[in-house]
Order: structure tokens, then sequence, then C-alpha cells
């Protein structure tokens, strides 16, 4: 009998915790797994041992059911990357010390692009060094729906959720005024215009709201844009725009470039903020109309009160799926879901191979951008549409929404 | 049998809408009353004679039911002053005129400080020019809850329930990472901090966040803020703090004033924004630690999902009897909130003078914040607990709320 460990990386999201409950569902269940461990702040809790004992934590069903609805990531994450083995081994062997001292021979993590490259690494580096013992998989996870080889990635149907509504709630707070107005929406994408699509799903037959989308994935022109406004403002007195954070123009520079903080993270990625309020800059300079910005920030990954039920059950049931697949003996796969054919919604869940995974992002394809630039298709609304379905109960105290704490 | 006109003024919130359903309730329930007119934005709609009919449109249960929980303002508003009628009148006789064009006896409007202002000018003028015929009342309604002779306003409490909860999962998301972290996040607020103080409802036996909150009540110096953010990081890794966006210096100029856009809007007020972009630099020029602000924005007023069940039923219950006040006879008073004695929470409606309402701000007492200047007191979490108590059960239609619309 062996332990299981389960982990979690990278960036906070709505449905993270339900694949962790996923994963200790089945430690508990299977008799091969002796203890269910969790290791705090990712990687980085391994390599310090850090450990938690979820099995003894989470024994009770209500627990696991709070903790499956809790946003952001119970266990902590970390931004560490771990080093090129050719170059320096000793992470891996520290990891593998300590993860065989405490018998553990399944290691789930769960996480985005750099936590599955940390995943593809370390089982490329044991099945290299004749390390069969400790099998490794990966569960996927991130907001920004950027994994390759799964149809699409848990927490981002709940944050699609919150941004489809936050839409039709500003939709509601702009038409109160009689007045030419302009709204210019934020939302989170560095690369992968996934979530600023995802305000599509506001609209219904009553309200064509945002009537303008602006994806990362196509080069933005900020004439084009003060034009696509104008003529916006000639149909309708109130106009809301989705626009990604990570807007480009056609030389790839982000617009508003000289806004941005210029902060770098572990992985090399910048920071970014500012593309709104540089908009509403432009079109208080260039059309003079009321404008505003609003900055979805933080909100979108982390609202646990507005959970996608489609997102949460497959975001749960992948983490399982991993588990189970270690037990079985698989290492160095991430647990993927793959979208039937056919009209009405349904997805496998199956195991994708990480070398294709780590570090690719796949980002919204061109032909689902309508080609004036400012619109996104019937696929892909299409696409999007299911994962926001559903919604879950969460448990109240004292007025606000209970969450599990370790 | 006289016909009832509802309006709507001022900023949108979580339960305006409720307020004026109650109106149409009492409207369609007593048989004084001939058709509910609705006029659209606001004493605007009432001049331009834009009316909708309510009786009509609302008929049906389950449509009131649905309006009661739609956010921000479904008739519309606007921000107009009447001019001072010993000045100019004529504003004042083409309202009458129109009022009583359309066999109107009874006018109900909804709105802060400003609104209640339009309604005193105009009862009063009525009753110095022997007008008799029309009875007009106010309704309470803003979610800075600063409106005088009420123990608290419509609209708050979901308000201050958004905040509490947006908090909880702004801690969640904030304490996934092991570095030291400060995350300011600035409320809504001119001159009340009741919204910001709303923040402290977050905590509870497991998570006291956000460790500081500052009012706007109070005197604010940058450099206690730096001392108060030291201290804290001393002990905690992830420090939350609630800022008013309205926070002035020992000299009453607003903190970081360089970065306000100077606008101005038809009551004098200057929009603010930027006071939590400022307190990031200072806290990356002075401490140097991981650090970000969350600007709540318009959805802390108009998130539709997050309603307080005692805000929407006493904003119900506010507008009914605003109304059955009107067709009692009653004008120039304002339906109010007393807050029964004792430890369990209950209300009595009354009414309310209006001449010490019309633009007067309540703002929180100075003996609710700390002496210390970063908290507040028992006695204010008292007084606010009981406003978010309560949840509604919303509506959802293709995985995002359903609104009503005209």
């Amino acid at each position: 009998m062996k332990n299981m460990l389960v982990a979690q990386s990278g960036g906070p999201s709505a449905a993270i915790n339900a694949t962790i409950t996923g994963v200790i569902d089945t430690g508990l269940e299977f008799e091969e797994v002796g203890h269910v461990y969790g290791a705090l702040n990712g990687i980085k809790g391994v390599l310090n041992e850090n450990f938690v004992r979820l099995d003894e934590i989470c024994k009770d069903p209500a627990t696991r059911e709070l903790l499956a609805v809790t946003p952001a990531a119970a266990l902590g994450s970390c931004r560490w990357k771990l080093k090129n083995p050719e170059e320096d081994a000793r992470e891996f062997e520290e990891i593998i010390r300590i993860l065989r001292k405490n018998n553990i021979g399944y290691f789930i993590y769960t996480g985005g692009n750099d936590s599955m490259d940390t995943v593809y690494k370390l089982s490329t580096y044991c099945r290299e060094h004749g390390v069969d013992d400790i099998k490794i998989m990966g569960a996927p996870k991130t907001i920004d729906n950027d994994l390759g080889e799964t149809d699409h990635c848990p927490g981002f149907g709940s944050a699609a959720k919150f941004i489809a509504t936050a839409f039709t709630e500003i939709a509601c707070d702009c038409y109160v005024y009689d007045i030419p107005s302009v709204t210019i929406v934020e939302v989170m994408g560095r690369n992968a215009g996934w979530l600023t699509a995802s305000a599509a799903l506001a609209r219904n037959e009553e309200r064509n709201v945002p009537q303008l989308i602006y994806l990362c994935e196509k080069a933005f022109s900020t004439k084009q844009f003060v034009e696509d406004v104008k003529e916006a403002l000639k149909k309708e007195n109130n106009i809301i725009i989705a626009v990604s954070e990570g807007l480009k123009d056609a030389q790839g520079r982000y617009v508003g470039e000289e806004m941005k903080s210029g902060k770098e993270d572990a992985f090399g990625h910048q920071y970014l903020s500012g593309i709104g309020k540089y908009l509403e800059q432009v079109v208080t300079d260039q059309i003079g109309c009321k404008v505003r910005s609003v900055e979805l920030n933080i909100l979108q990954r982390c609202a646990g009160y507005m959970l996608s039920e489609t997102d949460i059950m497959e975001s749960r049931n992948l983490g399982a799926y991993a588990a189970v697949s270690a037990i079985r003996g698989e290492s160095g796969k991430m647990s993927a879901l793959k979208r039937l054919p056919g009209k009405t919604y349904g997805v496998d869940i199956v195991l994708a191979d990480l070398s294709k995974i780590a570090n690719v992002e796949k980002t919204v394809p061109i032909e689902w951008i309508t080609e004036d630039g400012h619109d996104i298709t019937q696929e892909l609304v299409d696409y999007l549409k299911p994962l926001i379905q559903g919604e879950v109960q969460i448990p109240y105290k004292d007025g606000v929404p209970q969450h599990f704490m370790l």
C-alpha cells in the first residue's frame, strides 16, 4: 500500500479545490491507497516536506463538499520553476527522496501550463532514472483555458460564468442613464482571449451586450477602435465593450504599453494592467462622451458564489481520474476532457500526453473571431455556452459564503 | 379614482427595483388607484411625459417577482436638479400640469439625498401653492447608506453583502502564496464609510480579514498607513486592506488628489478614482513587498446575484408604505426604517420629515471608528450584521441571471 500526495500550483481558480476533492475522494475509496497527503504551496511544499493529512482533515463527506465549492487553492500555491535536470538535478533527487521517505507512490499535481511543465520534467526524470515506484500525474486547471490537449480547462467555466454575469449586471447599470456612455470592461487574459469571449454569453433576445468584443489574438488598432465605438454610438446610447488585458497591436506590442507596470514574474510573464484605463482615455480624448473603465480583477477567478455546476463536476471528475490512473500505473500524463460530437453537450475524460501540453498556450482560433475584429463567431458561442451551465448552491454563514480553511 | 406614478433617480442599486415593485403591488391592490405609471429616467421622464403602464406590464405576479430581484433601475434614472422655485418655477408648474393631465394623484419618487431634495421642493411648492390633489412621497434608496432619518437605506444591505463576500473571496485568493503581500481594496463612498466598514463582516473565527480598515470619516495619514501595514506584516504574510474611495487628509484634501480625474457631476460632486492605485504605489515605494489594488467598482452596487434577503424585503415594504401613505393623504414625507430596540433585529416602517433629509449626509459616527484609526468598533459590526442576512434565489437562464427589462 502506497500513500497519495496532491498539490496545487499556479494562479487561484474557483474550481481547483474541486479537483483536489476528486483526488481525496479517490484516495479514500481505493484500498491501494494509504494516507492522502496534501503538500502546502505546491512543489515548494514537497521540497520542504510540508504535508497535511487530507484523508483525516476531509474524512467527513460534508467537509469534502465544502472544499469542492471553496474558491482559490486551499493547499496554497507557488510559482516555482524546477531547474533543467541536465543542468541541476538536485531538486529532482530531493523530491524523489522525500516522496520515498513518506512512502508516496502516487503524486497528483494540479495546475496550468507551468505546473504541467513540472509534472512533465519530473515524470520524465523518473522514467529516465528508473524510478518506477512513484507515479506522477497532472490534473488541468487554468481560468485562461489555454491548455492544449483538453477541450477546456477546469476553472474556466466558472470564471466565464462570472464574466458573463458581470456583463449582464453592468448592462443593467449602464442602461439607467439616457445619455451616450461607453463602458470598457477589462478581462483577464495575456495571450488567450477565451475569458473575454465569454462576455458574449451575456447576450440574449433583449440585450445585445457587449456590443464590441476585442480578443488579444487579433491585432488591435486604436484608430479602428475609435471608429467602431463611434459607429456603435450611432445605433445605441450605452455601449459596453469587452477587452482582453493583453491586447497587442500589429507589431505585437501591448496596447497602452506605457501604462504597464513592467514587473515580471518567475516565469518571465509581465504583469499587465491598464488597457481599460488607456482606452478610457482614448474615448475621452477622441469621442468625448461619458466613459468609464471597469477591471474585473481577481474576482473573476475567485468568485466562489458564481460557480458553473458543469465546471465543478468536471473538475472533481478530472481529479479523480488522474488519481485512479496513477493507481492503475499510469505516469507522466494529464487527465483531460474530450468533447463528444453532436448537438447535446457531453465529455469523455481521457489521458493526454504532457509533452504536447507543457509550456504550450492554446489560444482562440483566429477564424472564431469575426472579420471586422470586434466580435466572435457563433461557433465560439456554441463552444462556450455549455461550460457555464448549471448553478451550485453554496453554504452561507452569517450572510457570507462559508469556505473550507485548513 | 386617481392614477399613481413612480420614478427612480440617482445611482443604480441592487434593491431600487424592489421598492418600485412595492409601489406597483400597492397600486394594483388598492381600489383608490387607477393606473400605475412609471416615468422613464426620473423627473426628466415626468417633464417629458415619458410614461409606461406598469400595472399592465407587471400584471403577472411572476413579472413583479423578477423585477424585485433585478439590479440597477429598470425605469432608468437621471441626475437632474430642479431649480429653486423662487428663482424659476416653470419646471414645477410643468410637472403639476403633466401630473394633472394624466389624472395622477399619487407620485412616489425613489432615490437618495438629491432625489429627496426633489421630493421636498416639489411637495413644498404644492403645499405653498394650494395644490392638494397631488400627494408626493419619497422612498429611500442609496447604497452609500447616507440618508438621515432612517436607520439604514435600501440597497445598502445588498451592496454590503457583496462587499463582505468579495473580501472573503479575495482572502481565499491572497492566502495561496506564502510570500508577504498587500492587497488594497477600494470601496465606494465619497463621504460616508458605511460600505467600507461592511468589509469587516468578512471576518470569522478563522479569518481576521481585512486586517486594516480606513473610513473616509477619519483623517488619513499616509505615514501612519505605512506604519500600520509594516506592523501588520510582522504578524501575517497576507494583508488585506479596505479603504474608502473618499479618504481625506487632516486638511480635508482627498488623499492622492493628483490621480483624480477632476470631473464634476450636476450636483457638483467630483468623481473619484485612484486611492487604491495611489496606496499601491505607496506600498511599492516605501515597503517594497508584493502589492496590488482592487477597485470593486460598479459591481458592488449592481450585483443582483448577491442580494440580501433582508434588504430586498425591506426595500419592497418601503415602496409599498410610501404608496399606501400617499393614498391615505400623506405628502412631502419619506418612508423610513426605525430599528427596534433589543438584541433581536427588527424594524418598524415610519414616515420621516423630508426637511431633515434633503441634502444631508449621514456619515459613520466617529466613535464607531477605533482610536487607532484603522478598524471599526463592535457597535458598528452589530449595526451592520443584520442588514446582510438571508439569501435570495434568483432565476437563471442559459447560465446567467435573468433580469426584468422594459
